[in-house]
């Protein structure tokens, strides 16, 4: 595109954000050894860094003129191949747009712009007793997390993007900007209109650029607790799931690990967790209510045959605890050096977890696969992370039909092909499975009101 | 329209739901003492009562040929002229349709068709410790909460149909039937496509005709415990509803009642609550932790000079204390023998409403209108409801008036002119200025995209 007269257009986008701000040909890419034969890194014809919605604006104008693909880029922390760009094109990198506005202590909200980090929002809220609680693993940028309705493990408590986006500012393809509950309002709830703001959540840079968000806070728990628990089978670890839900334990996060994902884990970190499926939990709360969440689970997972608890207390002991939780990925990885990962992700009713579970690790056995699992089992949600050899084809392809197998199991089961990755490139065919045909065709209809030359961020979701 | 042709269509429609399923020139009416004035009574032409999604559709089409508006028809509670028929055409009550489908206790979830009420479904549930929490006051259909984002004294603690809905089946203006998140889906969470289910909460039958919702179910709690507390200003009653949200006390209900509010309780219920500002509280849980909930409360609440708790525990006294709440609309009315009322809705954040509420007040005063305030304080969001005579043109004009000005209020501090009843008939001036012309303009692509004829429940909402 480069030499077919993109050059013409770089002087146009130069004079927006200076000579600084352009740079053609230079790829975009995340390297934590993401499996490029699943998603192949395909590099922008140029990239942009925006300081500010106006020139945001102004640069959407310049690809719309020119028909040229417009990719936002938050972190590339995403999961399905979001922000490569497919059709060539400019990619949108936001990430000089970085500042936190508006806290809003009384009302627990805050307004922050598409370079802000969900790390670096809990940093600067540390002094307010306020905190945003969405952890999809990944430092993300939060923007990026709205646009690709991102969740994590603390969803079981505190919902997802979904419920915690009071407002956007978007980029339109044409350049327009829109404040999806219009400018400036932060209300808890409101019912004026058409929701804006849920149709630009998780529509994954196909709708426009998010170039600000409002996000609802929360009181920093008085006290947390966590705990590890194993368990004979992965029956009774979702029962013990089932349970503690039923009985109204306001349980902050509940993640399931298999015994492959464990024994990785304790040999990537030098753990010596018993080789058996497992609930990393935890608890927040003021310090009596959480002895009393504490008790009614312990009642819980030993009825199901759960074994004691492994406590976590302290700040450093719980962070500990949860850093193997969260480097179940680099664990993954570490099980075959030189090997690349694919993590999947699919969701079903809580009761169809254990059925789903034990077919896929079923699956993985007699497919000769690695695919370790890791899960938020609250939400009915789950992961394999599926560590392969890029250059063994063969096994690529077992991947590739594994993963497929796996979302067609979830849609059996009254289940969704993503639960929090999103679609990206990999899974539009599987979207259309899910959704039927008429769902589709009013998905397609939205997207060609809204981009009607189909430029931002094509080839992703439908 | 039935003199110009309508009567040619009236054998298409009898042939789908018989004689008796279509009724002409009958008004649908509410009739609980609502004032026309505010929103006067439109009847369709046509009445029809369709038993299946499948007559829906067939009956759709039959409007789409011939071009005849179509006014989706549940309970009739709406507040906002959601269901008049100003362009005449066919109402479609869907009362017929009335069945609890597929509870799944285990995975804390039921599909329900549209002539089931959120009483009736949860009398349904009864046995199951299960129960459905969204109460907006009025026995409404689940089915029309979900076309109107219909929220109420609980959404506090859990949400309003925004975050309740997991699925929808919608007939759209041309008889398409689709799922929102795919036929049968009924995940707690997905990133598949575009959120069509928050498209279509909320969209007023404008979008299209639900005719199935699946529903978030929660577990009955252990306990639950109520109380009233008086206080010295508005200031105090929500200074202390910020702390007890601050302190993450999980409350249940916060409602806050003017002194106004209260008086006219008192004499509805023969009650002698103190003529104050006061905050009726109810507490969710296990004993244990209600216990420490309402100690955390208590001190909230006596720190900002409130009074002492005035207690319901008991199933009866509790129901004898939310009667008073739920009554106010009648308690309203009856402070004027023989006058109509209206009942007004904005949200602002938290820390506005006692600037709101209080300028407010001095407004009523000002335009001699009784209009008490009684508000879901925990979400900033509250109502007047105005009482007046339907015959005094000029009081009538000085509501009009008046609500319009509250609402701006509320706009003017970063709010919205509905929290909860929706934009209907009467607020679409309120809604383009909220929102700003582009987003309107985005609403307006997105309407007629789904429904270019403008056939599903015209002149409603943009």
């Amino acid at each position: 595109m480069i030499e077919s007269g993109l050059e013409r257009v770089i002087p146009a986008f130069r004079s927006v954000c200076g000579e600084d701000g352009v740079s053609l040909s230079e790829a975009v890419r995340e390297q934590h050894g993401r499996d490029e034969s699943v998603h192949r890194c395909c590099p922008p014809d140029v990239v942009v860094w925006p300081r500010s919605v106006e020139e945001v604006s102004a640069l959407a104008k310049i690809c719309h003129h020119h028909c040229l693909p417009i990719i936002p880029f938050g972190t590339g922390t995403g999961l399905e191949g979001g922000v490569g760009a497919v059709e060539g094109g400019v990619c949108f990198s936001l990430r000089n747009m970085d500042r936190v506005l508006d806290v809003h202590q009384e009302d627990f909200d805050v307004t922050v712009e598409p370079g802000v980090t969900r790390k670096a929002l809990n940093s600067y809220l540390r002094d307010t007793g306020l905190w945003f609680p969405v952890d999809p693993g990944a430092d993300a940028s939060l923007c990026g997390m709205a646009a690709t309705s991102a969740s994590g493990t603390n969803a079981v408590r505190y919902g997802t993007m979904r419920e915690n986006v009071l407002n956007l500012e978007v980029v339109l393809a044409d350049g327009t900007i829109i404040h999806t509950a219009g400018r400036g309002r932060r209300t808890r709830k409101t019912s004026a209109g058409y929701n804006l703001t849920n149709l630009f959540v998780g529509s994954e840079g196909t709708l426009g650029l998010i170039t600000k968000t409002t996000l609802r806070l929360y009181g920093v728990p008085e006290a947390m607790v966590s705990a590890v628990c194993t368990f004979p089978s992965v029956q009774a670890a979702v029962d013990s799931t089932v349970q503690v839900l039923q009985a109204g334990v306001p349980i902050a996060r509940i993640e399931f690990l298999d015994d492959v994902m464990i024994d990785a884990c304790n040999r990537f970190n030098s753990l010596s967790y018993p080789v058996a499926p497992t609930l990393f939990l935890e608890f927040h709360g003021s310090e009596k209510s959480l002895e009393e969440q504490v008790t009614v689970t312990e009642e819980i997972t030993r009825d199901n045959s759960g074994s004691d608890f492994n406590w976590a207390r302290d700040a450093e002991t719980r962070g500990r605890l949860w850093k193997a939780r969260h480097d179940a990925w680099y664990a993954a990885l570490a099980l075959r050096p030189g090997c690349k990962a694919y993590s999947t992700d699919v969701c079903v009713p809580l009761s169809h977890l254990p059925q789903i579970i034990v077919e896929t690790k079923e699956d993985l056995v007699l497919n000769r696969l690695t695919g370790p699992i890791a899960g938020h089992v609250g939400d009915g949600n789950f992961h394999c992370i599926m560590v392969m050899d890029p250059n063994d084809q063969d096994e690529v392809t077992r991947v590739q039909e594994f993963t497929e197998r796996l979302a067609r199991r979830a849609l059996a089961l009254d289940g969704t092909c993503t639960g929090e990755h999103g679609v990206g490139l990999g899974k539009r065919a599987l979207l259309r499975e899910e959704m039927g045909p008429m769902a589709i065709e009013v998905m397609q209809g939205l997207k060609a009101t809204l981009d009607p030359k189909n430029l931002m961020n094509p080839g992703k979701v439908l």
